[in-house]
C-alpha cells in the first residue's frame, strides 16, 4: 500500500460529483493498491450538502478513502492533490448563448488556474465543466504561470468518444468492445467531429463493416453531437452518470499505458498536429506511457470530409478564446 | 468469459438504481471475467425516464455489459435472473404510519415473489425497498410456492453495518478497514441492533478499544439509527449512492468466499438461531461459502443488553408480519 492519491473535484455536490464519488474512492479507478484522499470544493451555499455527500462517502465504508477535505476555499482544495477533476461550472440560463456562458465561467478558471500552484508536482488536471476546452486552456494559462506544465491540462471529450463507439457498435450490430481507435476531434460542443473513417470494429477499418457512407458522414455524427440533449429529453435531467464514467474513463486511460494500436480522446494543448493552430485546446486521438505523458496519434489519414470539420472546430475553438482574450 | 450474469433491478429510474446500474455493469461487482445482463423494471409512468438511463449505460460504453432490457412487467423483467435486487418501493408519504407503508408496499413483493419462478434455478434476491425485512418476507413467502428456495432471500442491513463500523472506527481514530465482525440483528428500522460488543477494531473487541460503555450503547446506536435522517437533513435528498453501495457490498459478499473470521450482516430466514422466531426474515451476522450459500455465525456472546435489544427488534418484526398476514 506504497501510494495514496489525492483528487481533488471542484462542484462535487452535483450530479456528476455524486457519481463520479463512490466510484472514485472505491478503488476502480487507480486500483486496490492505491488509497485515495479527496478534495471536494464546492460554493459557500452548496457546504451544506457537501457535507451530506461525505457522510454518504463515510457510510461506504470504503476500505481504500483516506481522508475528505471539504471546503469553498479553491487554494485549500488544490493543496497537494495528484489530480484536479474540474466538474463545477455555471450552467447555461435560459435564453444565454454560448459567448455569455462562455464570459461566465471564465473568472471561475481563472482563479483555479493560479490555485494550482499549490497542486503536487506531478499534478493532472481534467476539465468537465462547460466550455470545457476554453475553461481548459484559460485555467493552463493562469496555472503556467504558478510553473505547472501545459501538458497536465486536458479538456474531456471521452463521453462523446463512448458515445459515438457505443452508436457505430449498435449499428454494425456488435458490442462496444469490439469498436477501438475512436478518435474525437476539436471542441467538445456541436461542432466536435467524431471520426468513424479511423475508428476500428473488431479490428477492420469501420467503413468497411459500416458500408453506409451517408449516415456515417450524418446521422452518426448529429446524433452524437445531440446525444446530451437527447437524454435530457428522457431523463427531464442532464447526464450525470455516464459524464463521470467519461471522467473517470480519462483518467484511467492517462494513467495506464495505451494498450496495442489504440488511442483515447482527450482535448489537450496543440503542438501545430494535423494543421491544427499550436496552443487550443482541441481533442485528438491520444496515447499515453502510463508515466502522466501523452502523445498525438500522428499520420492518421483525413479525407476532405474530415478535413472540413476539423477546421470548422477548430475555428469555433478560435473565436472562444477571442471571446476570452483579456482571461488569458 | 464464461460466464454472464443476468441481474434484475426494480425501481431502476429511481436514485438508488441510478447509483448502482453504472458501478454493477462496469464489472466491479462481478469481476473482470463476467459479462452483466440486466433487466431493468419500472412502474409504466416511469418508462421514459428508464429509457434515458438506459441511453446513459450505453453512453459509458462498458466493455462488460451485455445487454438492457427495459419493461414494466415483471415476469419479463425475472425471465432467467441470477439476481433480483428490489430497489423499488413506494416511499412514506406525509403523515403516514410505519403499519400503512408496510401495507402499501406489501402487494408489489407478492407479484415480485410470484414471479420469481421464472428466474434462474440460481437465483438470489436482495431486497432494499423499505419495508425491507417484511417486504422480503412476503416475497419468500409466493416465490416458494413457485419453488425458489428461502435460503435465496436476503434483506439489506448491509447500509447499517457500513454506517456502524464507520462510526466505531471514527471514534477509535482509526481508518474503517481497521474495522471487522460488525453485526446488524433484527430489522432494517428504528429498532436495529448494531452491535460493538462482538464487532473488533484491529482484531481486538471493540469495548477493549473503545473504553466509554456509555457511547457504546448509547449515541452510537442512536447515531445509526437514525443515520438515514441525518444525511436527508444535510443533502435535502435521501440517501442513494451509499445505499446502492451497500446493495454491491451485499451482492459481493455473498458471492465471494467470507475472509478470516470476519462475516457481514444480512436479513434471512430465522432458523431459531439465538433464540429469534423461526421464519422471521432477521439480520444476523452471516458467513458465505462463495457458492451462494450463507450460515449464520454461532457462538456469538450476547449480554443482557444485547439481549433486549435482539428481544425488541424481533418483537417489531413479529408485529410487521400480523399486519401483512394475509399477504403471506
Amino acid at each position: 500500500m506504497a501510494r495514496t492519491v489525492r483528487v481533488a473535484i471542484t462542484g462535487a455536490a452535483g450530479q456528476i460529483g455524486y457519481a463520479l464519488l463512490p466510484r472514485l474512492a472505491s478503488g476502480a479507478v487507480f486500483g486496490p493498491d492505491t488509497r485515495v484522499s479527496l478534495s471536494l470544493l464546492e460554493i459557500t451555499p452548496a457546504l451544506p450538502a457537501l457535507e451530506g455527500v461525505a457522510m454518504e462517502l463515510d457510510d461506504c465504508a470504503f476500505p481504500l478513502l483516506d481522508d475528505i477535505v471539504l471546503t469553498d476555499n479553491t487554494e485549500e482544495a488544490f493543496d497537494g492533490i495528484n489530480w484536479a477533476l474540474m466538474v463545477g461550472a455555471k450552467p447555461r440560463g435560459k435564453g444565454m448563448e454560448r459567448g455569455d456562458l462562455i464570459r461566465e465561467n471564465g473568472p471561475i478558471f481563472v482563479g483555479q488556474g493560479k490555485a494550482l500552484g499549490k497542486a503536487a508536482d506531478d499534478v493532472q488536471v481534467l476539465v468537465v465543466g462547460n466550455p470545457a476546452n476554453t475553461n481548459c486552456l484559460i485555467a493552463m494559462s493562469h496555472a503556467a504561470k504558478a510553473s505547472v506544465p501545459q501538458q497536465r491540462f486536458h479538456a474531456m471529450t471521452r463521453l462523446d468518444q463512448n458515445r459515438a463507439a457505443t452508436q457505430l457498435a449498435q449499428k454494425a450490430g456488435v458490442k462496444v468492445a469490439s469498436v477501438s481507435n475512436m478518435a474525437i476531434w476539436g471542441n467538445h460542443s456541436a461542432t466536435q467531429y467524431p471520426d468513424a473513417e479511423n475508428a476500428r470494429i473488431d479490428g477492420q477499418p469501420c467503413p468497411q463493416v459500416i458500408a453506409d457512407q451517408a449516415w456515417l458522414q450524418g446521422e452518426f455524427i448529429d446524433i452524437v453531437q445531440q446525444r446530451g440533449a437527447a437524454v435530457i429529453a428522457a431523463r427531464g435531467l442532464s447526464s450525470a452518470a455516464s459524464a463521470a464514467n467519461a471522467a473517470l474513463d480519462h483518467v484511467m486511460s492517462v494513467e495506464r499505458e495505451t494498450a496495442g494500436d489504440d488511442w483515447f480522446s482527450g482535448g489537450i494543448i496543440s503542438d501545430g498536429s494535423y494543421g491544427v493552430e499550436e496552443g487550443l485546446i482541441f481533442s485528438f486521438p491520444l496515447r499515453s506511457d502510463g508515466k502522466g505523458n501523452w502523445s498525438i496519434v500522428q499520420g492518421l489519414e483525413l479525407g476532405p470530409f474530415a478535413r472540413s470539420k476539423i477546421d470548422a472546430t477548430a475555428t469555433e475553438l478560435l473565436e472562444e478564446k477571442a471571446v476570452v482574450k483579456d482571461l488569458l
